[in-house]
């Protein structure tokens, strides 16, 4: 039973919250990096409940301030960004990317202000088309970023793509834990979804082995960056099919995809308790994405979502995310168009913070409960004993990717797939 | 003098409220029949303040379920409505009418939750065009419905319509209560509205009456559904004009109209505190209604208003009802257009919960009175004494009508409209 | 150092706060004259937090009542402007503009609420193109208005225009205190704005001074109405630039113009305490406008701004003031057009209510400091030892103008535009 205590434990990221410092610790992506330009407009920037602005500077360099200029708090997103700083349209108050002030043109020359004025500034690096953020202590700043595999390919192998969701980031995650959904809300009754190689190297659909068994037992393999989920599902007598996914802390992950086809991932980043920003990023290790594949993921009929300039999907809470009864009826399980906007309708369909005291959870729930403990525990043993948080010290574990198997049933999975799934750093 | 505690007894209905406790002790409508169809979409229902889903399985029966799956709290609107059960999305579980799970898909065969599940279910029942929920203790489940005259019926001798209102659902009882606004509110200066029969059988304008004499008297005769209101207005040396409407417990209405046509009355259902539905049911007990009938209610320009989809008036509080100035100048007392959206206007002007220790009570004010002591008094004894709330354990008093007549003064009104208005059962 | 605490004493004008209090002592316009037709269509207004009605009787009279019919608090905004009273839709209760009750159609003729109902009135007056209204105890109500030199002109010479500002009043407020943004916030990069007269007689371009000498020093001279601004620029080597604006208790303002054009003052009039109206007067003491002029304020490019039927400007905090990047490049500083929409960008940018315990304050703050203190000790010393608020006294004081000046060095500015600015009374 989780208690409503856990629960605001689990859930609350802003200033001084358990699980707030415990995000605060980690790197996370905060922009994609087509979203600001040199000398370009400022963007509004909402992170762990915090305001800020970002901006990239003449140099290319991103800064990543707070909203309020020090002076008499004027909003910055309305600011020029200009000659390696930010100014603010008040007084003109100049910031650089550090969050020093460099000119003060309504002060005196000689204004003891120019030394003494600095407004909050987050540091920021940028890889794998996405900006991250670091919003913790600026002493234990993680000296290299979680190394993830979609970062170490060229800009032409990857697509990154980001949503607003409108509800508490963890109950996104947890639909990304939960490998058990995809028989159900993800379930098309007339199309071929993905397909699988047997090891006698035959294309399989893999629907065969998800709908005959919606009853998947899952096994959790815990790793330094977070763990693997192993979904098994029985192909035959003798054999069973595996799917792994990858949870990396805190809130990322990676889903199975067939072979030969992109990998996917996910990043879910608190903007706030109720907010969260849904980044997307499919990539294959070995060649480019084509112009098919870019075509479908901006489509949002897939994994993507279709957004306006705002990111938010056409398809949403306000419209029921377009809801089609007769579709629902005949052609697939929700009605709804997108594997993104379906995961999008249950989970913001529970509210923005669901209350988790009133769940009822079955043995599909495996990953979550874990996945729950561990967060806590991480968020706890921070506070009190101020231990490095999981996956901190080991940036370079994060390089794995997922897969899906056919195994003798005696195989050890996490074994032989653990190598499969971790390419070597060159 | 009305008391800020009183206002909150009265008002609040949510769970575990006192008014919410006698609410749930008596069989209300929810949803007009034709809102749902066997095997289609399941619809949102907010009820007494708790959030529900209905929908009707495929042998008709109607469900009244917790809006929220059991298992990760996925919200129950987005479900498959399909073979005499309702299957939430996010990972399949389905549900019967009575809340009972019948499958679990995504876990073992031998799943111990398969016997243990089970969401909030509430009664449901149809009769007069719309579907009736009991929300109270099971073991205290009137038996019959409350027997509206409306019920009695066939479907063509009656029109149903609903509308929201922005309100608290106790002020928009006490407008159907308030006899004495027709005169002023429902105003026109140009048309004829309704007539009515002398004792000599001719026709008599009922605004000769209504205008002439803008101060009734009210009396008030207790039943054994709630009570009857006669608003006596003089007419002549010798004669009273009466008017003579019904409240049924919790809060029915029957509002008098003219002979020969159809009688109209309301119902309104808390969706919760600051919001509630706005039932009219029009009917005739002897002949079906006119085409020309039809029309008028579904355009708005009488008791029933023209809404949206969703039920929403199209004019409303965000467009200030629509008013029209120089309407009001000219044509009518508000500058409004039809007798339920003027009800709304003022209703909905004093606020989400009116302030009911601020007023100013009049003679005028006398059914209001009693009603609130009454309605007080019942949420009170049925906490303190569990005493069966009024009209309860009659269902049958509450077959009554409403009407207006002409009287010698010294003509006992209470009896001679008690036989005329309350046909036997057949 | 501004605490929290004196934060919520300078914002808060609900009724029974300090500063509420204060205001409650002055005259303030609350509608632009022509808002009010005679027996037209009563007026919804909110001062300090409070909700009232407005509506001009049949003899040109004007009332301001409370919102809610003292009967059963239907709302009079929806009533009927009918022989020098408003009458309730509800019931017909009629009030004149003292709030007291003229009729009660429903209640017997000797119904003793005759003599007792009154609804909380106003007193009102009109001067300048505006309405008035006076919200304090009654004994003290001034018997002069603040006689602004805007009123001492015919219509002809006047323009008053209107926005909503979603900001509490007192940001506003220092906007128009702060003459040391003009330098920044309303720059334009390529036109000319204004020009003054050297003392040579030669027509000089304002921006020359205020571009060059971006640090001016500001003096403040205390007056019987408020204080004088004195920003002091250096023009040359025995010369100093000097614009003088005023501030006029509780919340106006005038800001220096150039010579020969209209002068143009504000008055920010708190709403509640997260809105405010902001006024802008426009006068020429001597000559009608041009139909030039008007365009212009209409227009909304200078300080006036455009708005809709509401008076919310049409560029406004949900389209991020229209901002165009492009033009904030190249043509001016914002990238907002118009110098009241620029302000707003700044003002509500701060969020509602700005946290001034987070400011960092300069030189340039220095009218803005002492405006704090003298509004704070205001309300104190009004709360404390009921001392009269500054300027309720001396009404004719604030006859006064703003200006722009070149002086020699050792000038006795205050001295000289004293005289200058204050025009004697005829």
């Amino acid at each position: 039973m989780f208690t409503r205590e856990q629960n605001e434990i689990l859930t609350r990221v802003g200033p001084g919250t358990p699980m707030g410092d415990l995000f605060r610790r980690y790197w996370l992506p905060f922009l994609i990096s087509s979203e600001l330009e040199s000398d370009g407009p400022p963007k509004r920037v909402r992170l762990y409940g915090e305001n800020l602005v970002a901006f990239r500077d003449s140099k290319g360099r991103v800064g990543l301030l707070s909203r309020y200029c020090a002076h008499r708090r004027a909003d910055l997103f309305f600011g020029r960004n200009e000659e390696c700083g930010l100014r603010c349209t008040y007084h003109g108050w100049k910031y650089d990317i550090t969050g020093k002030v460099l000119e003060l043109p309504a002060e005196p020359d000689d204004s003891p202000l120019l030394k003494e004025v600095r407004i909050t500034a987050y540091p920021t690096r940028e890889a794998g088309g996405v900006i991250w953020a670091y919003l913790g202590p600026s002493e234990l700043e993680p000296k290299e970023l979680p190394q993830f595999d979609w970062m170490h390919v060229p800009d032409t192998h990857r697509c990154v793509t980001k949503r607003l969701q409108q509800s508490n980031w963890a109950q996104a995650v947890e639909g990304g834990l939960d490998s058990s959904h995809v028989s159900f809300l993800h379930r098309t009754f007339t199309s071929v979804q993905q397909q699988v190689t047997t090891k006698e190297g035959h294309l399989v659909q893999r629907p065969i082995y998800m709908v005959k068994d919606t009853k998947p037992r899952f096994f959790i393999h815990k790793t330094d960056y977070g763990f693997m989920i192993g979904a098994r599902r029985i192909a035959s007598d003798t054999e069973y099919y595996w799917r792994l996914s990858q949870w990396l802390a805190p809130s990322f992950t990676i889903v199975p995809s067939s072979e030969g086809r992109p990998i996917t991932g996910h990043v879910w980043v608190p903007i706030d308790d109720e907010t969260c920003w849904a980044y997307t990023i499919s990539w294959h290790p070995d060649r480019p994405l084509t112009k098919d594949e870019y075509e479908e993921y901006g489509g949002g009929e897939q994994i993507h979502a279709a957004v306006d300039e705002n990111f938010r999907p056409h398809a949403n809470k306000d419209n029921d995310y377009l809801i089609d009864r007769e579709m629902q009826r005949k052609e697939n399980f929700t009605g709804i168009v997108g594997v993104g906007i379906q995961d999008m309708s249950v989970q913001e369909g529970m509210g923005a913070i669901v209350d988790r005291s009133q769940e009822v959870l079955g043995l599909s729930d495996t990953a979550i409960v874990t996945w729950r403990r561990m967060m806590i525990e991480g968020a706890e043993t921070l506070k009190t004993a101020n231990e490095t948080p999981l996956g901190i010290a080991t940036p370079r574990a994060y390089r794995v990717r997922s897969g899906a198997i056919l195994l003798d049933k005696d195989a050890d999975v996490f074994k032989i797939m653990m190598e499969k799934l971790a390419p070597a750093f060159a």
